[in-house]
């Protein structure tokens, strides 16, 4: 059994992922306390599924995150803590970034256990 | 400038992108040759634009790869090197993993410079 989050536990599709990848400032203040503020956030969201993040050592990641419906990541990113958090990832902590916004259409999965 | 990989440069939507999350072995033999090798015939398959790729202290990484059409994923998975690739990815080298294809529909960007 892992102790760590791995995949994550999504429906059958259709549902959405939100792919977001940053390349971080080298002193990015604040970052921490608000990224963990918006994880709790966005897990009190109606229509959250999930989540996968991983970051390498050149302060390059991704966060994707899984969505019920497009409406829902509408109002994500409009919840008004979030609107704050993206001002601030604007001015301090990103060079830079992208956001894909995707329906999944299929899936599958292996497991050796 | 980054001497580093960073965004995939991906062109206007729709395309579509692979979401392949697994969780390592602890001693997955002959998976890094394999790996390169891959990346080597992936960049030569018709209709592949890019991929984003990370794995965290776990072994539990991400790779995206994004695509022109769900055809050419289709003949992506249907390749020779990368069948044998994908039965020595589950007889040896992963624990568990997830494919998640997707539509991507919209995208946005930023960047500070």
């Amino acid at each position: 059994m892992n102790t760590f989050p791995t995949h994550a536990a999504t429906p059958k599709p259709p549902y959405y992922a939100v792919i977001f990848t940053s390349l971080k400032s080298e002193e990015p203040e604040g970052y921490n306390d608000t990224s963990e503020r918006m994880l709790e956030l966005v897990h009190q969201q109606e229509g959250f599924l999930g989540f996968e993040s991983f970051r390498n050592e050149h302060g390059f990641g991704v966060t994707i995150s899984y969505w019920r419906s497009l409406e829902e990541i509408k109002k994500w990113k409009q919840n008004d803590p979030h609107l704050w958090a993206q001002e601030q990832g604007k001015k301090r902590w990103y060079k830079s970034y992208k956001v894909r916004i995707c329906k999944v259409e299929h899936d599958y999965s292996f497991d050796s256990e």
